[in-house]
């Protein structure tokens, strides 16, 4: 026997509660049962990403929305700002060059962040940029960008602040109303805990206006369809009703926890996960880290691919290696969405266990202790149940 | 309490052993566990389209793969051929004209189809055509359209030969290769037995030529990144891994009926539904009738928007109405996919009550007796369990 659990930065464990509310019988989508779960979905996915802008769901996955922020607000040749600090930046630009659209590229190192005053600068080199791209957490390097502090300097400007929170919506405050994000985007298997096949964004007055001038081809992810469908509680074109039925689940747990307490369990179980790895004598690669994910050196002399495949073949605990060219060189553990404070037992079980196997040295149990000190000082005062 | 059952042209009813596939615990897509089970589902896919031409899975609705059929093929100002006789042929050349692709419209009056002759007549006078688009089954009528014979006359041009396939394959014979189909186009809510958000198409050599010289610009939908990444066993996006997990189990179950018995189950549950809908004094709408829905004027004096209300709200059995210009004056009773001869008795009981209290004249139980006599002759001779 050997039990298997997925701490990857996406996709993430599912609770049951949604898989079997997704395995009921399926009904039509044209339907007054199936509209009311669609607007109350909505309802629950505005009040993650806190705003009152249109919110979109899509049969696609995170990339096919962010390919809709592209298309809905974009013209060839037009200019845009990329920060470019992982595979997820690269994705952005990737996208607008397909488009014909130019991106000036921020490039920042892989494990380090980009500064507003970077963009504040690019932007007033540039007064023509219609939009700025971005992550709010890097998943490929584990970086969290500061969304709030760029959003002020690109909401003074006319260009559109775009942001994929993929893995940074549902772990860290994120208020897209507050902050001035425009477009923001996010996937179903990360924070929302479901799995792969909805691709998430909210667009705002702001980036309807762009609409209006974008003439960028567009069909499949044209905007305009879903928001008249949504005016009669329906999309465009067949919705992955399963998918949303079980959002409509996950979404309301997600409320029930209440979203400041989710974020507040994100940001202490990552510290925990922290101390944790550094207990081992490791070293975080992402600076500053997100709360999403953390990116951990492979220490000299250990093969870095073997770690991941250790735990996920050997002990049952599916992590993530590097991707690119950091692939060998960090290891990545991710801890957003359905993850509680026995997963991190289970993680770190797992992890001691590997090292060891590749030559490793570290006192047995050393990180359960780390974290245990750091949970137990959160949990000591909770209420029983 | 109130027995649903779903009989609509799609979503279709999914097998409770398909829908308890998918509500196990989510595993991770970049591992050797999931490339199996996707290997085996691209060659299950091969296995139903009957093509050693490459297919492709796709995180979208049916919507999204006949776009990435148009994107992949074509540039801006190419002409095509479009045969329009329903709300499907229109979605064809939507897409098309939002990509700057200059469709020849064949205007199918709703109901009817069109013939290999004209389609032949119309190349002849454009010579420069680069695609026919069509469908198999003309969801929106219930037609079904000669594709052995439309395929014939393009297939001696240089011009693709494009079928949108969503209730047409797995329904009734359509052998891609042997057609000579160079793309063809499936959703997974249909005779595949699955929830909606899975799209797929197959893709021939001739249709790669095209992709070469094709310039409108793509992304998400761009096949050559999802071609190297199937010479991995994995997708170029994040795939929707419920849902191919799901569609590993059902077409496995296709497999293990066997593909002809497939044909000749939805052929003979066709005419069973046919015989009963005319033993009760009603007309049919489409003209070859589809063996995937059937089409039923609705007749005068009764409020046609009622009969599938009725049905689905009063008694549980969800049908569909007409849609756009025939909403009202047709309603569609879908027998694709996992559908049973048990479901006809569901279905005619519903319809029977249903048009008497709307004051249909006829005798109750006559399309049972229908139904029967043609289900009888073909169940009799099966043997026992």
């Amino acid at each position: 026997m050997l039990k298997d659990f997925l701490v990857a930065p996406g996709p993430t464990p599912v609770p049951s509660e949604v898989l079997l509310e997704m395995a009921m019988p399926v009904y039509h989508h044209r339907t007054p049962r199936f509209s009311r779960v669609f607007r109350e979905t909505l309802e629950l996915l505005q009040y993650v990403y806190q705003t009152r802008n249109d919110v979109f769901i899509l049969a696609s996955s995170g990339t096919g929305a962010m390919e809709s922020a592209v298309v809905n607000t974009l013209s060839a040749g037009d200019r845009v700002i990329v920060i470019r600090g992982g595979k997820f930046g690269e994705r952005w630009g990737e996208i607008a060059e397909a488009y014909g659209v130019l991106p000036i590229y921020i490039d920042v190192e892989w494990g380090q962040t980009a500064s507003p005053q970077q963009v504040e600068a690019l932007l007033k080199e540039n007064p023509d940029v219609k939009a700025v791209f971005t992550q709010y957490s890097e998943t490929s390097t584990g970086v969290v960008y500061d969304i709030k502090g760029i959003s002020e300097v690109v909401n003074r400007t006319e260009a559109l602040m775009v942001v994929d929170g993929i893995t940074g919506l549902g772990v860290s405050p994120c208020p897209t109303d507050d902050w001035g994000i425009d477009i923001l985007v996010c996937g179903s298997q990360k924070s929302l805990m479901l799995p792969p096949g909805l691709g998430f964004l909210s667009f705002s007055e702001k980036a309807w206006k762009a609409y209006e001038s974008s003439s960028l081809p567009k069909f499949y992810f044209n905007l305009k369809a879903e928001k008249k469908a949504q005016a009669n509680d329906t999309t465009a074109w067949t919705p992955a009703t399963t998918l949303i039925i079980g959002l409509h689940k996950a979404l309301s747990m997600v409320k029930e926890e209440g979203l400041e307490n989710v974020h507040k369990r994100h940001a202490f179980i990552a510290e925990a996960v922290r101390s944790g790895v550094q207990s081992l004598g490791l070293e975080l690669f992402a600076s500053p880290p997100a709360d999403s994910v953390t990116s951990v050196k492979v220490p000299e002399g250990i093969d870095g691919g073997k770690i991941p495949k250790l735990m996920r073949d050997k002990y049952g605990v599916a992590i993530a290696g590097g991707q690119a060219h950091v692939k060998g060189k960090i290891f990545r553990i991710g801890h957003l969405g359905y993850i509680d404070k026995t997963d991190l037992a289970v993680v770190f079980q797992a992890l001691e266990f590997s090292l060891a196997e590749l030559g490793h040295k570290f006192e047995w149990g050393v990180s359960q202790k780390a974290i245990q000190e750091k949970l137990y000082a959160e949990y000591k005062n909770y209420p029983i149940r």
